[in-house]
């Protein structure tokens, strides 16, 4: 089938392209690089994504920003920040990309652990990701068309952990969290949070290859 | 103790100010009557009302709007409403308000069984009452001088069934839903989501007078 995936050019988002491409025609969108480009930030930029992408049967998003910060230095435009990319960004992909999925096809967000499993400076990020998580369960009610829409929630992926000068060893390779992105793409339940990586003990979860 | 109720002249605020009174110091909140007034959507607003209501012990927070409405037909800016009112309207209280809170006390947020009990037409609430619920396990790790957090997740009151002309008969009793305020404005526990009501079977699930 034929896979768009958001943010298909970061960390998260390469790992789950390329564990798609397997069986599917994925086609990857970046900020600036990748097979297409858009901002979800601005609406305009999904509509012009989706009428050049043409119809798509999955979607896939692992795109979308937040600030990570003690609550006692985060700011109003801090949590804006969270709201208008992580959030509206990916909420705004469903709202406009929708007409362009086909029949039975299907949306992917991505939310994130602290959303349940929250550490401190993570107010942001906690209620960013929770609200995500809120949103598919009730969007899964209304989406017509069999369309079927999902979040993941990725553990931490070793490079994330590094880029905010944490301890790598304790976060994920990103190829063991695409799994959960796959077992959305390719299964058939919808409203679900797909905790990916969460029981990671060493051993694959979710086999990517014989699922 | 003395306890501040925002929204505390509203349905379920009323109730749980009522309850309240029975051993505490109350003061109701409301938008344009109660003992003070302010609208939790401006800053300055509540600034100004903790400005004047002095240090207080707790603070609850049963105030805030959002937009329910079908998917197909939410605007950008109703989740924008949501956002700026139940969200971030309850957050601000929490950041702006922290510091006129005495050592050991708490803030109550209000979420909403939406959450995780979404029905057509709930996807602004939906969303708006999940992130609450995760920036409250978030700002729990972070608050300082012992101040706890939590958020109480109403079932459907009555009175708001009949608002949205839905079926009353399906909701509780405001009075009903109080019992979980009081379980978090007098309890020791902190980021915690209290399901008040949720668990109702006709019989008192907490009870008010003799916790």
């Amino acid at each position: 089938v034929k896979v768009l995936v958001i943010g298909g050019t970061g960390t998260i988002g390469g790992a789950v392209a390329q564990a798609l491409s397997h069986r599917h025609d994925v086609i990857a969108c970046g900020l600036t690089s990748g097979d297409v480009q858009a901002d979800i930030t601005e609406p305009d930029n999904i509509r012009d994504l989706f009428s050049g992408a043409g119809p798509v049967d999955a979607v896939v998003v692992t795109a979308g920003e937040a600030t990570f910060k003690p609550l006692a230095e985060m700011t109003e435009e801090d949590y804006e920040t969270g709201f208008r990319s992580k959030l509206m960004g990916q909420v705004n992909v469903v709202r406009l990309g929708e007409p362009h999925v086909r029949d039975n096809g299907s949306f992917t967000l991505t939310s994130g652990i602290t959303s349940h499993e929250p550490m401190a400076g993570s107010t942001g990020f906690s209620m960013v990701n929770a609200a995500i998580e809120g949103f598919v369960r009730a969007a899964a009610l209304e989406l017509p068309r069999g369309i079927r829409i999902n979040a993941v929630s990725p553990q931490w992926a070793s490079q994330t952990l590094e880029l905010y000068g944490m301890d790598p060893s304790m976060g994920l390779p990103p190829e063991r969290l695409a799994a959960g992105y796959v077992e959305s793409v390719e299964g058939k339940r919808t409203g679900l949070v797909i905790d990916a990586g969460w029981r990671y003990d060493g051993s694959d979860i979710v086999s990517v290859d014989a699922p």
